[in-house]
């Protein structure tokens, strides 16, 4: 009994200082946040802005001719949305072409693959790189081959797991990235491994890679999901497996990109920024509707809105399409750098970059007093389905930024369909259900415009959680 | 209230002969068909067979190299599950060839098409066929296209629907068969489609076109259906769309190949046969899973089940794994020629060739008098859930034995998302639901039986119904 009530009394000490303060939202706030909801919610503005792009572009990796078309296409449309300060700002980034490229067993049966590239291979000479295969299902399995893998094509194959938030990704990527170098030490010729992916659509995924240092470069290819299981089937029976790939990547030399900014000037503090955006680029198989199409469209739509209210926020909100995030992250790289002397002046920075799929709410970064803030925003925004809160927001294009301790937040987005798609020939516009998307643009409108004009300071990141971190 | 009382006395009077009469399932019948059911539900006999397959022979085009090692394989696996009079039976059939094929636009943007050669279609020139891109939404709208299709290429855009029993097919599947010699009649280079499919993942479907004898042959395509949106969408906008495709095809002078037959001897009438058959070959994109390594699965699997039992039924039961469904249909024409002579004694023919869906019951074509024996069945298999019994049988490998009466015999299967993969890469074992491809082995097992043992004669076809007829 006196446990209880001791809990009882703590627990009501420890509500008093909320409930007597006065709120961080004001009346005036709240109306805003819903009308920004409702009106997020209707919008057709992301969807057609999503299918503009694509329209406009098409795939659109760094140093492409899509590349060029997105650029021009960003800088059009955000000036047709009312967008000030429009401009280009140069980028220098990595120029990597896929070329042509096939990939055919020849034992145990002759079958044509389905297989791509890792973004940043080398090719194989043209006739092409010819093996038996040799199969580990990880990163320390490679290893282990030792002597096994010499002369061979190593497969990893090691299955992503699907997960309401991605979480599989992270776990298995490391053969994407890893997986080359790692089979160079122990002598392979080439790699191929099973596509990060959850679909079992026979869609390889492609994703970049990163060569050691030191280690050869060797070709390296993803096979969609359903060609590294008959592959694995054979070796589990101790078959034969002997493929054949060419691949005609390569590295040109750099290129001259852009990220496109344009702005909702602050009514009151326009020299502070919220910064908002997603990734111009794609990989080169699909159109990169999902990656990012969708951030873009969401980032542009929301900011929109923001800017359409009767009165403008106090702060500046600023647009920003980032350059080649997939092969690189040079864009994002040259933003922190070009703006390094205003970052103190970044009041937060939000990425979106997950997809099209339902959002429940966001998540930041930031010093622990922003924490009320954020609490009752959640609130706010909970009877929309908005209300889900948590920390960790941040991307992967304003990662650069954190070592300013700029403040990062990110929508948190059901992302279990995401990575069926992802980095896949069938990134296409088809993909994106409007309603869903929508619930993005609410959430993501609610949260700019709230960091745009709550009087309450926005906390930087704390010195010690300002190491880099990349999605 | 006079006209209600009628009604009952008919009613009674029409159900009177048949409360009367014995049942035509004996209770020995019942007892068997509720074995095979339950057997049937839970092996991995037909899930085995078809990764068995799929693993020794991948595509199986007639002509390519799979096809030769789908007829070793079938004759292999039908010794191995006991079956005997295992043999291949010589049939020419087409060699038609797929070679290297791509597409590009090249207005309004640069991208890569998914796209593939319809069946059949002859090549581009080396250097491919480049033109304006002109569209109609119908075989009709390509006639009325006259004048403005010469020199064009001409787009179908047509959207197939869902449909439980794949309805959508039929109503769209035109545009593939008739396309390319309908749009050559008014002077167009080239054809593309939307592909034949359901699904939107970007995958083209191919299938066999038929050139019209004294018409230009033209090469035809098949769009993924996200490709063929966007081109619609240009299109509807007013746009320019220019587009170059190489296509390789080619048809090769005949092959030889085979249908592969093994028998269950009847135990007391062995020369009368019901027959049992899927076909072996498959389009060259994908693995043949679903069109048709699960129909041989069933078919192979249900009439092993059968032979198990304690007493072989009365009559033979035939496995026929037909060659060349797919491109020409010479394994079924060729199996009707050469048993001719004994065509009369076929008391019965089941084709399974609509995928691996949840089987609900079966069709039939016969005699009227057929039909009490098939509403007991389906009364002892409704318990079951595969007691869907309605008229209408048949399937194109069996097509060709209709002139004679045999009376056919379909599964009534959920063929919902079969028009997803159908004719794709991505028909590849992963898309099998073993639990469902069961309902298969047992509805076709019990039928089988039935067929296989009755004393009720089984009623040929009415001569005024044998007109030949294909799905």
């Amino acid at each position: 009994m006196k446990t209880y009530s001791l809990c009882l009394l703590a627990s009501a000490l420890a509500a008093a200082p909320l409930a007597s303060a006065p709120p961080l939202l004001t009346d005036g706030m709240r109306a805003d946040v819903a009308s920004l909801v409702a009106s997020g919610k209707a919008t057709d503005g992301a969807y057609e802005t999503i299918r503009e792009l694509l329209e406009a572009a098409g795939p659109r990796l760094a140093g492409s001719p899509g590349d060029a078309l997105a650029v021009a296409w960003g800088v059009r449309a955000l000036k047709a949305r009312g967008f000030v300060n429009v401009h280009a700002e140069p980028v220098t980034a990595p120029h990597w072409e896929r070329g042509d490229e096939s990939g055919e067993l020849l034992l145990p049966i002759p079958l044509k693959l389905s297989l791509c590239a890792l973004g940043g291979s080398v090719g194989t000479a043209p006739e092409g790189v010819e093996a038996d295969v040799v199969e580990a299902t990880s990163l320390e399995g490679v290893d282990a081959l030792g002597e096994k893998a010499k002369g061979k094509i190593v497969l990893i194959w090691k299955v992503m797991e699907r997960a309401s938030e991605g979480s599989g990704y992270g776990a298995t990527v490391p053969i994407r990235s890893s997986g080359a170098s790692r089979a160079a030490k122990v002598g392979a010729l080439a790699v191929v491994i099973r596509s990060v992916g959850t679909s079992d659509a026979r869609f390889p995924h492609t994703g970049a890679l990163n060569y050691t240092e030191g280690v050869a470069k060797i070709p390296a290819a993803a096979l969609a999901v359903n060609d590294a299981d008959l592959l694995h089937s054979y070796l589990s029976k101790g078959m034969r497996v002997r493929l054949r790939m060419k691949l005609g990547a390569r590295t040109l030399p750099d290129v001259q990109t852009a990220n496109v900014v344009g702005e909702i000037p602050g009514r009151e503090k326009p020299g502070e920024i919220v910064l908002v955006g997603g990734h111009l680029d794609s990989w080169d198989l699909g159109m990169g509707a999902l990656d990012d199409g969708a951030g873009c469209g969401i980032a542009i739509e929301s900011a929109r809105l923001v800017g359409k209210l009767p009165a403008r926020p106090r702060r500046t909100i600023r647009v920003v399409l980032f350059a080649n995030e997939e092969n690189g992250l040079a864009g994002g790289r040259a933003y922190a750098k070009a703006h390094a002397d205003e970052l103190g002046r970044h009041v937060a920075a939000v990425e979106t970059d997950s997809g099209a799929g339902r959002v429940r709410g966001f998540a930041w970064s930031a010093g622990p007093a922003t924490e009320p803030l954020m609490k009752e925003l959640g609130a706010a925004l909970a009877p929309s389905g908005l209300g889900e809160v948590r920390k960790g927001g941040g991307g992967a294009d304003i990662s650069p930024m954190r070592a300013a301790g700029v403040p990062m937040f990110s929508p948190v987005q059901d992302s279990s369909r995401y990575f069926d798609i992802h980095h896949t020939a069938d990134d296409t516009f088809d993909k994106i259900d409007r309603e869903e998307l929508n619930t993005g643009v609410a959430a993501i409108a609610a949260l700019l415009y709230t960091l745009a004009e709550t009087e309450t300071p926005i906390e930087k990141i704390p010195e010690a959680e300002r190491e880099r971190r990349r999605r």
